[in-house]
């Protein structure tokens, strides 16, 4: 398993591009990005389960029914959600990819992210399409573009990739994906796309991709609101010549594997560029009665705000940490709970058996001080394990979420 | 129903009193407060959901078991939680109350809040008991000086009471809060103490109680954060004279509302006082399928970080009330959804079924620039209304809790 560039152009026949088509008033800012495989794909998609749900995704949803996709379309800087003629416009967006870039209009995956109830104009979209088209490519150029078209207030466009070996074929499997905030800022949609010549059912992609998500995507929280567009989908067009994987055995682990390196990876990536962050938070949590109950704690522990303020001023306040356990849901002994704060800089050990430890606040300082922190929970009650990430709460998170509109 | 003076001494027989014995650092800020009863009353209380429970809460809960209570002690500037001597430290604290104030040992409320895991040292209450006792008076100044001496950060103190009356017999019922921060903030707890002179039993002002707070403290939310140390107490000394309340009817119906008036002033007192606070925050849901719904869907807007930043900036951003909804976990049919924002500046209509309505960004800043907003949810699927409380998200927040332990 070794990471390659490329993001998901890294997999064989598939190819991206992404510019700017003018949805976004920033014209530096690219705003519609492309990804089309050479031959339809097996696709698997999990969705927001916010009630409120972006047009695109209804439109996605159908598309996807067979479990065949080959081209994904999406667009920031609206989120063509609340608006009366939203799936008539995703429709649209999916009928010029499929003229201009001669695919089935069923096999388009679209998506949207950026302002909610704000009617979103085709017209920029249908004038730049045969441009986007002509302009895709094969290379880690096209994928870099599609990846900066789809962020939004992300600092930094986000894409890996992995090689691996299925059945002595080479394979490959890379994604890209879009985090918190927009520069009209809304929705801290998270829109993740994965590409990969890896041959497999669509049944048992989608196996894959439930299954990893609750360890990956469904771990990862900046601010605690569910957007209404959140998509992670995936296209799986079977170029790497493996034998079709149906069922689960070695060659699903190895998938599975190259699945969760790509995904965990790009979960960092997501959690420390969220909104007005300086720091990932990384919580592993070990010796939960059970792998749910870690990860209902970890996940409350990475989204208390007052543990996110803390880590933010670099303060080791793991009274903060014992109290998030203690409102989680999860049953644990409280008595039996260790906690310790670790980055570059070491450890420090900051509660024994649910209660304070003597600590050097001079060291602790130091290890917080870093911008990636893992916050270790030990629960002492069976072999469960689970990690979430988060990002700290700045002021810069409340400027980005405050200042905009007007 | 009548708004009057004295806080927790405007019931017959309380006496109150607060002072600095101490615990905090600052010599100015107040640290203990002591209310007292001339007899023994009828008590009920209810306490944090959190698994890490202060050491207090345990003893006043086991002290509380016979449904009598005739004082209440309760110490800021420590939480006296997550230590190994915290329930003999709390024991000694009602022993000390016992000895000078001339009460049963077993018949003390006792409360603490403030930084967890730091051992709480007794000796400047026992040092200072002598005097807190000697100070305790019938008038507002007591009553004053026990609200003031169990806030934390909060920038006021916060105390209300009514007049009303039950059989002919003029009775009272008033309560004193402290909301969220500390000066070495660590929790937002929750402390409320409401005295009353009305009689009732001690089963059916636990009845009263349990029975208000789902729709008042419960509905409060300054960060999400549910604080190890939440306690509400009752103390009712039966002095008015009235017919013991021992069932429904119609003088618990007045007893309910007297002590709904108190607790829905002191929701609005701490919501507006949150941490870093500029606005009250008031989430009104309207028809909602059943006012348990209507309370998901109000705690639901209230609690996300993304419309708090929102209202901080006054940007009518209805989208996040929306997907705030839309995530809250009620079942409620979207296309139905009216959202309006209302200040004493005036209402601006911002969604009809679901979608954006056109309307005056200009008259929309003015009415959120006011400092109490009130955020105007209809449903549309039925009868059920709750209103819960919440706080703007603004720069101070994250500084008074990001900025203090170093």
């Amino acid at each position: 398993m070794k990471l390659v560039e490329g993001g998901v152009c890294a997999a064989k026949g598939f190819r991206a591009n992404g510019l700017h088509c003018g949805i976004r008033k920033n014209k530096i800012k690219k705003d519609l990005a492309l990804i089309v495989s050479d031959v339809p794909a097996a696709a698997a998609a999990v969705y927001t389960t916010n009630l409120v749900k972006g047009a695109p995704l209804l439109v996605t949803k159908k598309h996807l029914a067979n479990g065949v996709a080959q081209a994904v379309i999406c667009n920031s800087g609206n989120a063509n959600t609340c608006n009366a003629n939203g799936v008539e416009i995703a429709e649209h967006m999916s009928e010029l990819v499929a003229e201009v870039a001669g695919v089935k209009v069923d096999d388009v995956v679209v998506a949207s992210t950026g302002v909610i109830g704000q009617p979103l104009d085709i017209t920029p979209i249908r004038k730049a399409m045969p441009q986007l088209v002509a302009g895709l490519s094969y290379d880690h150029l096209g994928a870099r573009a599609a990846a900066e078209a789809i962020i939004t207030t992300d600092t930094v466009a986000k894409e890996v990739a992995v090689e691996f070996e299925i059945g002595g074929k080479v394979c490959h499997l890379g994604g890209i994906a879009k985090g918190s905030g927009m520069i009209h800022p809304n929705m801290a949609t998270m829109l993740v796309f994965i590409t990969t010549d890896v041959k497999i059912s669509a049944a048992m992609l989608q196996k894959a991709l439930s299954t990893d998500v609750q360890k990956t995507f469904n771990m990862v929280s900046i601010d605690g609101d569910t957007s209404t567009n959140d998509t992670v989908a995936v296209l799986a067009n079977g170029l790497a010549g493996n034998d079709e994987i149906v069922a689960e055995g070695a060659d699903f682990e190895i998938f599975m594997k190259a699945l969760n390196t790509v995904t965990v990876q790009l979960c960092r990536l997501l959690a420390g560029d969220g909104e007005g962050a300086t720091k990932l938070l990384e919580c592993k949590v070990t010796g939960a009665a059970c792998s749910k109950c870690a990860g209902t704690v970890a996940k409350s522990v990475i989204c208390s705000s007052l543990l996110k303020s803390a880590m933010f001023g670099a303060d080791a306040n793991w009274g903060r940490v014992l109290c998030a356990i203690g409102y989680s849901g999860a049953a644990v002994d409280i008595d039996r709970i260790d906690v310790a704060f670790r980055s570059a800089k070491g450890t420090v050990e900051v509660c024994k058996n649910g209660a304070g430890v003597e600590f050097s606040e001079e060291k602790a300082k130091e290890i917080l001080l870093e911008n990636e922190i893992e916050i270790l929970v030990s629960l002492g009650d069976g072999a469960g394990e689970a990690t979430a990430w988060g990002c700290d709460l700045t002021y810069d998170y409340v400027k980005i979420n405050g200042d905009y509109r007007t």
